[in-house]
């Protein structure tokens, strides 16, 4: 049997049934960071890593060194951001062919310190290695969060409201690689402690929300007419309609979160009075299995957007 | 100018300068792992990650996926020792082609928990991505150190006594996948308060006391007699003798440590008492630059082994 046969998510299911996490581990792999016990009373630690693979997630063409390095990081801190945390210290493994231009790689670590700057992340470490096929970058992340304020994937329960911030779809390339983590906003609405679940939209709004309702065993229903569909979306002529776009298109970075519905209207008022990127109620989690989307026109669909799966198929 | 033409240590330079730790950094970019204020009073938070790389660190023909998963974790745990810390957390990034069989990742990981277990480290996240031209693995690892145990590349000063654990040279592949990180080694050597300097040998002897030195501001001189060449190095039968085996070999993972020389002899005597792996003077540092090796004929060498430099030469 081939890796392939079985994809990124059967693969990882394999290894996280194998690995069992020992004295300290508060929560191991299956949320965008690991939480850990901490030597600061009332806190826990986070820890994240991500990979990024030329010609899989990105290509030279594509992007520029600076956006390239900005996402790496950026997408770290991210995964921090959605356990309600604050991220610390990142090391930055690289693998580089040795042909590219000096300037080029000190363009990546300029994205890199850009993206880390704003939200105290200090670059400690680091390999730098030989990779002749093609850049390969992995960020490791470390965090922090108060116990009371982490919030997991698995904490919905059935009844509750679903909410995401920003907009969602069309992904251009240029856009997601200097998108801005929502590490203020993460970090208010978990202080609210009224949110379920939290999770940053990374494979797509029907993938992710499905890996909500999995870890916290609800279903969910989302509403066309409520759903924030971005400009760029709206904008892209492709094989996909603009809701398709928002529906399943992956790195929004946006947060998806669950919160119990009789603490929307606060958490709406207070959250859009802060901010200038909008938080939206989008729909609610049900006692179904899988996620349905109610269109305008009346029809109900149960969309099969898996999200990337590394291994298997496309979208 | 390409990277090719500043090298591995000449862009670490260039990424070191510009990457100015923030607060609670007690020292970042330079050693076997960063140093980090601890929420633990009296202790030291470590952190530190490598990158393996298909073709460029090792190939399916010549390692086990068990060998290779042990190594990339391994690795990582014998940077926190050379620190004089203990391993904590792992979180594992890895590209995979896709066509691997299943067996064989599950035989990455098994190798990978079995390196981590001896030392109760937690593999508790990471990132499974496509890497269509070939495995890529980069582990991060977290630790702890006692302030007062922490050691440097930069505490030697001249006059004091070079030592290494175990023996050097002939770097098999095999042996060197499932080598025995030294953690207890070093806590030993570390708890005597007497170290001035420490490092693991992943580049060679030569190259990697040279670190030592241009870190410390010292030179070193090496005593032919005195060093430890392993049976496997003896036994090689290529370009380089013996000797230049266990001078320039690189991925022994042994000590190498600077001790003031009042310190020797009770050190050696305790940690020979201890251990099965012996500890052996092979030389001391000096107010001259760079490395010496006095050989058994009454000649003096300086030799040119620089390490590995990913991007620039071979050894």
């Amino acid at each position: 049997m081939k890796l392939k046969d079985i994809g990124e998510f059967g693969f990882i299911g394999r290894i996280s049934r194998d690995i069992r996490p020992g004295s300290g581990v508060v929560a191991g792999i299956g949320d965008d960071a690991a939480v850990l016990a901490s030597d600061k009373k009332g806190f826990y630690s986070l820890f994240t890593c991500d990979m990024y693979v030329e010609k899989v997630h990105f290509t030279k063409k594509d992007v520029t060194p600076y956006q390239l390095g900005w996402k790496a990081m950026a997408g770290n801190i991210s995964d921090i951001a959605a356990m309600g945390g604050l991220p610390r210290h990142a090391v930055v493994s690289i693998g580089l062919t040795g042909d590219e231009d000096v300037r080029y790689c000190d363009e990546i670590y300029r994205g890199m310190r850009a993206a880390a700057k704003p939200f105290k992340v200090d670059i400690v470490g680091g390999d730098t290695v030989t990779s002749p096929e093609g850049i390969v970058i992995s960020v490791a992340m470390t965090g922090v969060v108060e116990e009371k304020m982490c919030v997991y994937r698995s904490g919905a329960r059935q009844g509750e409201a679903v909410l995401v911030t920003g907009s969602l779809g069309g992904s251009l390339l240029k856009k997601h690689c200097v998108f801005a983590p929502r590490v203020r906003e993460a970090r208010f609405i978990a202080g609210t402690g009224r949110v379920s679940a939290m999770m940053d939209v990374t494979d797509g709004l029907v993938a992710d929300l499905e890996k909500i309702c999995a870890a916290s065993g609800v279903g969910a229903m989302l509403f066309e007419e409520l759903i924030p569909v971005s400009p760029d979306a709206r904008r892209m002529k492709g094989e996909k309609t603009p809701l398709e776009s928002a529906l399943s298109d992956g790195e929004d970075f946006e947060l998806l979160c669950v919160v119990p519905r009789e603490a929307v209207a606060g958490l709406l008022k207070a959250f859009n009075k802060k901010f200038s990127v909008p938080l939206t109620l989008i729909g609610g989690t049900t006692d179904a299995k899988g996620i349905r989307v109610y269109r305008t026109d009346g029809t109900v669909d149960e969309p099969r957007y898996k999200g990337y799966d590394h291994f298997k198929s496309g979208r």
